[in-house]
């Protein structure tokens, strides 16, 4: 195997992708949470997929589908996931599953593939991943639920069918590398015309449940003077975040109010009740650390107003680099098949290469998305560049595996 | 039938109360929402405690209890609603249906009872009066829909069992007036120590829904000066309104945002929709006007940002003067049962009584609220002073009936 003679076929991944799309289809997009009925009808037919393309494969205790390449030599393991976020996009991770998939294909040996669990968080941060790299405990299972619902995460597996099966583990010596190939999410490709992102860092997540308590009462016989609203508390932190943040962050740094719910929630009720959901990423532990400090300052701040406002710790990851080697094979590649059509860049979201990255190198390699639109059902990327991407990835891992 | 010998049964009153609440118990309080099974068996019931009472009860086709006395000679109605607000309190809209029961068995005729349909405005604002009055017409009942999760009114009364029956109308010249006794449901009489209200207007509720229009997006890869957020516009308003409102207003005006609604509501989703429940409150149609001016004007400056915003108008009630003859009834009885311990005082709530004050004279009897509190569950009168509310309206109803 030389890094020329390498090609994948367009037509059959597109055609997969196509297929995988209609799990779920909502609009032009799609709608699979993790462990529902749709999301676990098409983790059994990738795992077919799989055994199709020679792999052996299985659907493990975490909902993890993986596929073993069969024979001894140098090994890659490729993959994304494959739910998604409520009504959104029929790309952002089934990209990255298959082109694992075709590039299987494509190479013929050495390329494992798999589908993380779960990498949407609907029960848990990355629990797919986490779970294979040793660090989600069956106490981690027991105390997740789903963050819509409230259903506990293993009633969910129970009704998934997955109840009582093992868990696959990382196995030390097997790999050479993880590679993961996503859809960029943003407009920085698009915007320079560019067509292959290689990423340079994963951003860290650092995310807060917010609750507000004040007193539910009567929305015309309470007077102003004695209310204590806790939907106008929420409301004004959200407000001070946004007024603050700016001045304190770094040039890429994000920061979301993805959710208010108020309780009760109707027109004629002081909302007695609360509830932010908010998170800030950035590549730099001293800036988030930074926003961090801050936010607890403007919550202490809040606090001292009518409502009792409660900072919830979600989740405070690490920024991580992503391997230099690796980022050199995927640029060769990429030079190859897109010359001056590709640029190093950092990734803006959270993947489960993130985990990978603890276990062995990993890399991560971009394709545009139209309007930079994602999580969204809306969400696209031209067919071309979907078949550049996997071409791309797959010169990249021939070359990695012949070395 | 003199003004001295209406003795009303407490204990009776009482038992019928807690009885009532045995229908949707929610802890100490009430979750009776209107059309529910629960809600319907308790318009059973309460049809059936009319009966037994003498009078000639039905559920009509929009479901008012209404309970008919027989015979001839001058008449009263009296009433008020029996669903609940969600998780609500036992006593509000309960207290007056079970006080015009109670009346109508101690002053033994001439009083008809009714428990109008959807007070709290699950599907429409004030539809059971409305009906009766002639101002809910067939297709307001086609254009209605649950305001919680969009459930069409016809589809309800279908499953509650009153597709079809006829909607009970007001008959001019049968009654005198029409009388409606609730709890305060704000703290004014307890913080007095008083222990009757004689209500001298109801305020108007002018209600509005506020949507918001940007971009749903990635929160990790979508730049902040992008950002198209409809969440952070909808809490910017909130407390926009919050900041200007207190230099604008009257008085006893409120406001209050009860609802506020990100789509999709995802932790790592930018919001691209958002909706919000705005409503104020006076009793001077001036004050209101404005209210509404400056409501205007801010939702012009917002849609100015990066969203589109866009004003609902939902509602624009007219103040209502209670009956001054009414009133003075009221406060004689008040005088004779509990001296000194009454006053006059506008209504902040909106009441089934402004719409029935349009076709005959009407007013209304408030009794204390425990802590001001209603709307919630722990919503509480005091025994004594719910017997004592229901004499002060049996004396009143007597010296109506026999002048």
């Amino acid at each position: 195997m030389t890094l020329s003679n390498v090609s994948i076929d367009g037509g059959r991944l597109l055609a997969d992708l196509y297929k995988l799309r209609g799990f779920g289809t909502y609009k032009t997009g799609v709608h699979r949470p993790t462990y529902t009925k749709v999301d676990m009808e098409s983790r059994h037919w990738i795992a077919e997929q799989m055994r199709a393309a020679g792999l052996e494969a299985e659907i493990d205790g975490i909902g993890n589908v993986y596929g073993r390449s069969p024979g001894d030599g140098p090994r890659v393991l490729l993959g994304s996931h494959s739910e998604t976020q409520p009504h959104a996009g029929w790309l952002d991770g089934a990209l990255g599953v298959m082109y694992g998939l075709e590039v299987a294909r494509a190479v013929g040996r050495g390329v494992d593939v798999v589908s993380w669990a779960d990498e949407e968080g609907h029960y848990a941060a990355f629990p797919g991943s986490r779970s294979y790299i040793g660090q989600f405990s069956d106490a981690d299972i027991d105390a997740a639920r789903n963050r819509y619902d409230g259903t506990p995460m293993r009633e969910a597996l129970q009704a998934a069918g997955l109840a009582g099966l093992a868990r696959r583990q990382f196995e030390p010596g097997r790999y050479r590398c993880y590679i993961e190939a996503h859809i960029e999410q943003g407009d920085d490709l698009e915007a320079r015309a560019l067509k292959i992102g290689v990423v340079t860092s994963i951003v860290a997540i650092w995310q807060y449940r917010i609750s507000f308590t004040g007193v539910q009462n009567h929305a015309g016989t309470t007077r102003m003077a004695i209310r204590r609203d806790a939907g106008l508390a929420a409301a004004k932190l959200a407000v001070a975040i946004d007024e603050l943040f700016p001045k304190i962050c770094a040039e890429r740094s994000v920061w979301t109010v993805g959710r208010i719910a108020l309780d009760p929630g109707a027109p004629s009720i002081i909302p007695g009740g609360a509830e932010m959901l908010f998170q800030f990423r950035d590549v730099d532990m001293a800036v988030l650390e930074r926003m961090e400090g801050e936010l607890k300052r403007l919550v202490a701040e809040a606090n001292a107003g009518p409502c009792e406002v409660v900072l919830h710790t979600m989740g405070r990851a690490i920024p991580k680099l992503m391997d230099p080697d690796l980022q050199a094979a995927l640029a060769r590649s990429a030079t190859r098949h897109a010359p001056n059509l590709w640029q190093s860049m950092p990734s803006g979201a959270g993947h489960d290469a993130q985990y990978l990255a603890q276990v062995m190198p990993s890399a991560m390699l971009f394709v545009p998305s139209i309007g930079g639109i994602s999580h969204h059902w809306s969400e696209n990327t031209d067919d071309a560049d979907i078949v550049l991407g996997c071409q791309v990835l797959a010169s990249a891992v021939a070359d990695i595996l012949g070395s």
